[in-house]
């Protein structure tokens, strides 16, 4: 609608009535406008008209929308099914090209713009969330534990000759397979126990640093976000080693932009020591469907780097996602999301800690972890089997998420790879079982009460049974 | 609606119109019943409606979807945006699992079944599309130059030491760059030229691989869909020479499933010789959007060894758009489209040799590439500048795909790789300019006529523009 | 999009592109404008994405989508479902006003200028129907019949007194119920019996007029579009009688606007006499869900005369379809549909000719009636039970749409109103069973092979059922 | 999904899973059963994919819908564009059939079930607002103003010769237009006054009465739901009249359904007296787009004369709204929200009545309006036009339905009806300006701050610009 169309609407209605529609059509118009110029996410969350009004202005310039073209080659965006187009947005083309996934796509001017603009606005988001020292960042089409392999790879254009990883030991299957998936061995590196946290040995690693010779290890792999009673690694120290040692400092901060704490930190490290990439989950921390990261860098041609290194074109899909949820979203309802987060954690915390109490057991003491707390299992026993028991209980009550972890799982991840004591601890000195519970963006306090409800029924079931199993057992003996 | 709510219907209807209504909703229920017992790609297309209602059946089997569940974990698949649930039907768990890509989501039963089940029509599909030694198959959410690299990548497991991958020279960036994201150095193979078409040197090949080593090299990775004058590589003689030498072998054979005659040799390959993946974009052979490959193997072991080696989850976009696009089209209309394109070529092939007549030009003989075709610009002279022109008149007469190579373009792709003369002729003999045309999957008559057409005004405009040019030189001079 | 936006895009992707996609988005925004100047369907249809664009854009004109309003009346267009909003593109405010169906509401211009311009193209639709003599419309949001009743009901404001509508006889519920709501006397007409067609009794009607006297009489209501055997009514005549006797002339054009002989007897009407309104419905003509009709006048007074007469405001969902279908057809496609509608009905009439000829029966020779044919079941005996058995047969068979008339039903259809014998035949004297079947717009000649399969499947049938049961009889005679 | 699917679906996943899959599926599957059998509301509201499940099950049973079937028919449902299928959820059929609006369609069993459905449920609805003593209702297609017109025709089924409406004054055109459009001569009672409330003249119309004798009568039309200063009608009071004088008593309560207080009048003047029929419009009680009303009757016979009297079929776009909304919506937040409306009006009228305080001027005493309250401006002085202009001040200023009535506007509203005295004040003794605002169903405390802020705003607007032009005047005097 431009000036003209708004003219022509006179001839159905009076032109008071059409100056009023084209002063709010205009808001609409200066929405779009402000989000072109300034790329920021919104104070105020767009409606989901506006955004599908964006969308379908974007998609219409891609020539697979064009009326009157005709395509020759061997990958023309054309889409068989309408209900594939019409949940596409109607794009087609991806992002990226042959020669670099951040590159413009001459037939796809809409998306190429949206895709610039996603990585932009998330930027903004990035910057309110605390990261204020990243200078550039992208959705990275692939999840977490494959863009972490993404970004290892990338080093060897660099360093050819490197063949290690260093990373401080984190209990997560996807970690420890990135680093085999990008052709390095991994040195995995036992934690310290600080009361019940366990924390980066940094010492060990320097050990390894000298050990090795910098010039074969291809980075450091350190780890924020995580379960307790693990803590954040000491990214800022470690940074000064990498600074210190010229190492590539790559940072997996998985679910860790949500929060402040563990950006804090990460933001530290970045403006006193050296922080190469900044990985995050794009559905851990933006509530959007898995399949991509943000990959963060305080230096743009660090990313430049990355991006000319990747094979091809990749899916629009994530970025799409993320694209929508910033508009809906808005600044300021991210904020509250993170404030929520925060006291529901609070909230969480506090509540578990009566109950422990009152049954005996223990909330471990991580005060470094701002997101999972551990709770001890001590009465339940050792054996193996009815421990995980009350993990199975609780997910036919439809509580998911919370993970019960026994001491003894001794594990080999990856063909030729380290063997992990107590797998799913983080430690080798593990003693004693105990479940995790995170509150992760988007939870309600709801959602706790529900939680410690379901966690009550479930132990008293548990003490019951265990009850007359017991004396079904004692009863056998006669 | 089950036999219970059919009764609770004769509340409001008669039972004999209810009657009717369940004998006809069965039907569908017997669809869908069929799809879950056969696994095949239906004959007929299914409807929208059907296709949604598939969906939505499952997606309510996620965790996300569940009423009354408490998420206590780091990533429950929240998501915030509305637009963003009903774009991904309510899905949001992606594929895979920390520990394979093929492995069942327990939060996530209703992907973790259609994911499979995509794979298991897809399978059916490379059988209709001639590929019968096939024996399993998945889509790999990331395009083909990533999927290339990460198959490369899992060769790593196996054998430690390789450090080449040997690859008859094929001109697209992104076959080159997924070498080196891969970690290895690029054997490159220069072609013979047999008529105007080149082929693989197998000489050359064998050569290499005696010289390098078998054990150094970790794949020869073929091409088989190119643009003209290249042909397909010898898939079958390379298949033996891998057999002989125990290596193993990568077809890249990125738009080839929809060509019978390319399918045809690859299956021949894998009966006679050592093929062991076939690696082919989902967009281009299937008209989704961009961002997936199929990856396709002979023996299930490899496929496994490949999947469990990704690294965490993945996104479920690229599957769920492959699977609405197999219901609808059916496969009745798949074969119909594979007919349709192999007409449209010969069409293509018939109607630019006349033009070529016409025009003093000539179209390159390629017998053995049956999708794109080479016409030589002979008349237009040797100045790049102008060359090039040709194809951004074209494309601003909105005419996409259509390439204009030009001899003398050298390139260096990857930092530290090999030089690559005439790059995008696949030649360092080439000494023509000339453009290609492909008739890819979904093309129409329509298309070409409109191609045809647009050539022959650009054609004309060009030697005029060109007469006009000459003229005013000329008459500068005096 | 306007200049600024594309001045803004050069930042995230090359001017020369941003210019392309303003080219093309040009010729998007061309068609919109061209649509609101010349308010014509457009020759070829629109996209959806464009469709929706321009929705979308009308809808955010309304108030209940204004950002920072706040409403305090009674009526806000606030809607609580998401599901309601969307599928209503988020349009809420229905059309007209408390003072009329075709006025402007301040609070939503959106929806009223859509909906005048739904008049405007419908007028535009009409004329390529044949119907050159109308000079104005409205879709008017209640289906056929009740329409009809408003028409009437609108007549008393200028004839206070009129008791009687006349109408030939025409078996419809609807038709005849329309006159009794609008709170008139039905005068019904026997039709005269011209070969196998019933055809208006004009000196019947003449007769009525002078008996009862033209003051008394509020309108006739004449048919155009009917099931054979009857014909459509002598509209010509019948207009001349009213412009004579100045008798309002409404014109129950229910299905014809599909067929150019229905049009074109009723634009000569309008030439040479009196037709006041000309109803149809939406659904049966523009393959709309059921819900409106289309109100066509050549005098412009007259339908404001009706409109004004509309006491309140009213749905905007049947506009809505309507325009929405006639945007996606475009007039090229309508125009086809008509074509082809014309042809299928040949093409069933040769062809059941054949079965006719078969079996013994015969399609009644009805040459006025260019939609329904009639087929006679002499052969299926005179058992009523029997004869609409084969009703039920054809229904069972997903058969729809075929009815079957046996004479002798005769039927009240509203309290204290006439009789009509044979009921579904259209007159007193019919005599044998039949069946009837039409060739309707949107029909394909695969529908009409399909239910000649069925129809002979049943045939057979019953035949064989049928010497059975007489068999069984004779057998249980002794 | 039933049995036999799930045990399919082991071939893909281990079947504990399944099992769960399962056991949530059955959630769903028996909250479709719990609504086919109690025919109540849910308490909690559904899942967008819950519904769109429920309707896709049920249009799959409507014939257009079938895979097989072949149309003979002149009506097929058929829907040309896919946009208009989609957002009707494939229904086509519309409701009720050429006999009756309640009558079920055998070519469209799911949208007959799901129509009639809708109409229980409503009546779960009806009761939970408070009119207990309804015994049934329906959605009918067409808006109030209408569907009161509608109501009024079908009386003369048993009254032919019936003239008069009687109805005590309410200056909405709507309601004074549909006795104009049933046929009928409006008898206007003007109200007495009671304090600052106009309040039913309950002697005038027991004058009309014996003066137009009974059988004149067609029916008394009370309105409840009304601008201040008017009060409801004494329903209970004229409820009894016309069980006395045996006259139909219609009841306008247009959105009186989202107020206790107006129910519970109408409830009791059920139980006490004569009440045919409620009207109520959907949009104004349900959220949902205008289009349709709820006609509620005490005896079902009632009803059925009236969908019995309906010619045609009509459109299900209006039940389909109200049905989306009622299960999205569930009992419980239906509650909350006419909670949430009693005390945003509370809240409104206290405010407000500072504001007075303030400004000089009085919120009329109107202590039977629950609803709308009426603000004086006497302080504006009685130039209509400037008094008129604060109602356009407040529009530009996006307030929505603030009315700003002064005395004076005499009005004719239908042609040869009666002159209104001070139209919209309902009243011929009106001598003061006011304006109008009210709470109505959706409103928010916000709205009501915001409006408040906008309406200072103005005050002081309007005062500065008075004084200037005062001031400018007398400086002009000079």
């Amino acid at each position: 609608m431009d000036e003209k169309n708004y003219q022509l609407m006179t001839h159905f209605v009076p032109k008071s009535y059409v100056d009023q529609a084209q002063q709010v059509h205009n808001s609409n118009k200066n929405k779009i406008r402000n989000l072109l110029e300034k790329r920021k996410i919104p104070d105020k969350g767009w409606s989901s008209e506006l955004i599908e009004l964006l969308l379908s202005e974007f998609s219409s310039m891609d020539s697979n929308n064009f009326d009157d073209s005709c395509g020759l080659g061997e990958r023309e965006g054309r889409i068989f099914s309408n209900l594939v187009l019409t949940r596409n947005y109607n794009f087609s083309h991806g992002i990226g090209r042959s020669g670099d996934l951040a590159e413009v796509q001459p037939k796809a001017i809409g998306s190429s713009v949206l895709n610039k603009l996603t990585n932009e606005l998330l930027l903004d988001l990035l910057k309110i969330s605390g990261l204020t020292n990243v200078s550039s960042c992208i959705v990275c089409p692939m999840a977490t534990g494959m863009s972490l392999a993404f970004c290892m790879m990338s080093i060897r254009q660099d360093k050819h000759n490197a063949k290690y990883v260093i990373m401080p030991r984190i209990d997560q299957k996807s970690c420890i397979k990135s680093i085999a998936c990008a052709g390095y061995e991994a040195i995995i590196i036992e934690p310290l126990k600080v009361g019940d946290e366990l924390v980066t040995n940094l010492d060990e690693i320097e050990k390894k640093i000298s050990e090795l010779g910098s010039e074969s290890i291809a980075c450091i792999l350190s780890t924020t976000s995580c379960f307790a009673p693990r803590g954040p690694d000491k990214v800022e120290e470690i940074a000064s080693l990498c600074l210190r040692n010229n190492i590539f400092h790559l940072i997996n901060n998985a679910y860790g932009l949500q929060s402040t704490k563990l950006t804090h930190i990460i933001n530290q490290a970045m403006r006193t020591g050296r922080v190469d990439v900044v990985v995050q989950s794009t559905d851990k921390n933006l509530m959007v469907p898995v399949g991509g990261a943000i990959l963060a860098v305080c230096e743009k041609k660090i990313l430049k780097k990355i991006t000319e290194f990747y094979p091809g074109r990749a899916s629009f899909s994530q970025s799409l996602d993320v694209l929508i949820t910033m508009l809906s979203m808005g600044s300021d309802q991210y904020r509250s999301l993170l404030k929520e987060r925060k006291e529901c954690f609070a909230y969480l915390k506090s509540e578990i800690q009566k109950l422990a109490e009152k049954y005996n057991e223990k909330v471990l003491e991580t005060p470094n972890n701002p997101i999972s707390i551990a709770f001890t299992l001590s009465e339940f026993g050792s054996d193996p089997k009815k421990l995980t028991e009350i993990g199975s209980m609780l997910f036919t009550r439809l509580v998911s998420g919370v993970r019960v972890v026994v001491p003894g799982d001794n594990k080999i991840v990856v063909a030729n790879g380290p063997l992990y004591k107590n797998f799913g601890s983080h430690s080798n000195s593990t003693d004693k079982a105990y479940f995790t519970a995170a509150a992760a963006i988007g939870i309600k306090q709801s959602d706790i009460d529900l939680f410690l409800k379901r966690l009550i029924d479930c132990s008293n079931l548990h003490r019951v049974l265990d009850k007359l199993m017991h004396e079904k057992i004692r009863m056998n003996e006669y």
